[in-house]
């Protein structure tokens, strides 16, 4: 698929790269729409989610706001394809598992998908580095007024959009900030905080979304309420909170300096020399391991690279990723050997140009 | 104490340094004998311990084979002095920890050191590198002949040498080898070894003797019989075991790279970049590291330096020998710290030399 193929010589538009954020890391919104009159996908036949995205592609796909984007039905990605669209955030598993008449639209800077006939009819997302939900809203409800002049969403006066699972009822609205936490997480304070937002009304998830670990101490903060509140206060709540534990966040590693300077050092050193010279690495420890990295850039204790190399690390190494970089279908040991072969490469690569 | 400083400026003849072996690092023969007609130390007051080493002292200081040795009574030294003793295989932490009237007679260029009035009033050994235990005991017998020309043993007829300890009696002898087995740990089959060693009267110890264990993979093998068997016989049992013991060690060497290359380099990887970049390093850790770089210098995997180098950084890194290195006695977890600098800036001063 040349045009999926080009995607990966961008950054992506996930994880701050090219952004330069630091705990803040990335922004999404996400709208749950469904047609009048049409079964929702998990019941809806073949036939049925075939016709559906045959009314519905040509729609979406000649959207100003989406300029000519990438049309990719799922039936005909290999799992390597649908592992990269995961990887760089713009499907879900659930899309992925997904048959004839489902797939993705996407704009070709990665900033915008719709995904058709997954859990709902209509699943929109807009992304964008650092912390700009509500642009995101933005830029989401302006896409969804477009799509809602051309078609006939199923909505009640009373719940407000009708969405497949009851959790979604109302605004049909996700909206979550990525963060980068190691502070928090090397304080052991990290539990705290979770509990603590759990608390009012927000969720926290790992890397991937729901049911993934914060590997690489990154964590996803949403909200969890469809119902019966606006969207802008929704997400004022969410940006008002994320700024409260970016303070947190802050306030750790401050004290990670002045109290265990010398074992944060040590910390990120010796990510940095198995870095360099693992020959064995699996996505876990990677990930932990750029995230020492990350945090000894943001604290200027690591000047070797920009940025940007570890970010786009964090989805290089994933496993689609890794499968494409080598041209072909690996099992997971072997992915280990070309994990810690790529690592090495790009650190020594970007190395000598920025020295 | 200028004398014993100058010892450190000498590579020590402890652990092959210098000698550029590989799994059979160096040999030992120690003798135990007491004066006829005097208490044991551990019942002889300080009075009696003080005569006998006035008496002791002249005869052995003498001695044409210790040539001008260095004398040290132990009262005089510092503990950090007492521990870099230690450390170089030189006295007993039994010796250090002793008063008045015993001390350390030590020929300069440390293959011979007899120390008085520890458990025995005379315990002499021998060290080299490499297999040579025969030749330690041709060495240690001639001292031993020349100390019995002019001093009384406690001698019986029937038993042989007299000893503080029963399990000395007889001989009075105990060899050694020590040997580095990184292949047999990594393979798993070090405790079947050891095991079946221990069947055959010998006895398997760490790299500090008695209830120290196998860091950095170091393993001191010992005859356990003193009693009933001529020395000879003792010392060739032991020398065609330890031959054994280190086919085995290169056929799991061999094996490791047949059946484990990748890990075994990615193992060998991981200590050198660890080693390169921690700011922390305890002892056991190190050595652990250090062993990963011998076993990857023996195999031609790492060539950045000579293995002379880390084969003295097995000893600079110990406790008493940091503290010599920062000049003053500082806690375990500054010597942390002193511990993964002084191992950085070796490692990058003899890479440049050799680079």
């Amino acid at each position: 698929m040349k045009t999926l193929d080009d995607l990966l010589k961008q950054p992506g538009a996930w994880l701050n790269v090219g952004g330069n954020t630091g705990v803040l890391v990335s922004s999404r919104v996400r709208l749950a729409r469904n047609i009048e009159g049409e079964a929702f996908p998990g019941w809806a036949g073949e036939e049925e989610s075939v016709r559906l995205w045959n009314e519905l592609r040509p729609v979406i796909e000649s959207l100003p706001g989406l300029s000519s984007p990438l049309v990719l039905e799922i039936a005909d990605l290999s799992c390597v394809d649908r592992d990269v669209l995961i990887e760089r955030h713009l499907m879900s598993r659930d899309l992925a598992g997904k048959g004839r008449g489902s797939g993705l639209i996407l704009k070709r800077d990665e900033s915008m998908a719709v995904m058709l006939n997954e859990e709902d009819h209509l699943r929109m997302q807009v992304m964008s580095p650092g912390l700009k939900v509500m642009q995101c809203w933005q830029e989401i409800n302006a896409l969804d007024t477009e799509i809602e002049s051309r078609i006939a969403y199923a909505f009640s006066p009373r719940l407000g959009y009708l969405t497949a699972c009851p959790t979604n009822v109302g605004t049909g609205m996700r909206a979550s900030v990525m963060l980068h936490l190691p502070g928090l997480v090397l304080m052991n304070e990290i539990n705290g905080i979770i509990k603590g937002v759990s608390k009012i009304g927000l969720v926290v998830r790992g890397l991937w979304g729901e049911g993934t670990d914060a590997s690489g101490n990154m964590f996803q903060i949403s909200n969890q309420v469809t119902l019966g509140e606006k969207e802008a206060a929704i997400i004022e709540r969410l940006e008002k909170i994320v700024l409260e534990i970016a303070e947190h966040e802050k306030n750790a590693r401050a004290r990670l300096i002045q109290q265990r300077e010398t074992s944060l050092r040590d910390h990120i050193g010796r990510a940095f020399g198995i870095m360099s010279q693992a020959y064995l690495l699996n996505s876990k420890e990677t990930l932990d391991l750029l995230s020492a990295l990350r945090l000894g850039i943001d604290l200027g204790l690591v000047t070797d690279w920009p940025k940007a190399v570890i970010d786009e690390l964090f989805v290089l190494i994933q496993p689609g990723h890794l499968q494409k970089w080598e041209g072909k279908a690996i099992g997971a040991e072997k992915r280990d050997l070309a994990r810690a072969r790529l690592v090495r490469e790009r650190l020594a690569e970007r190395r000598r140009k920025t020295g």
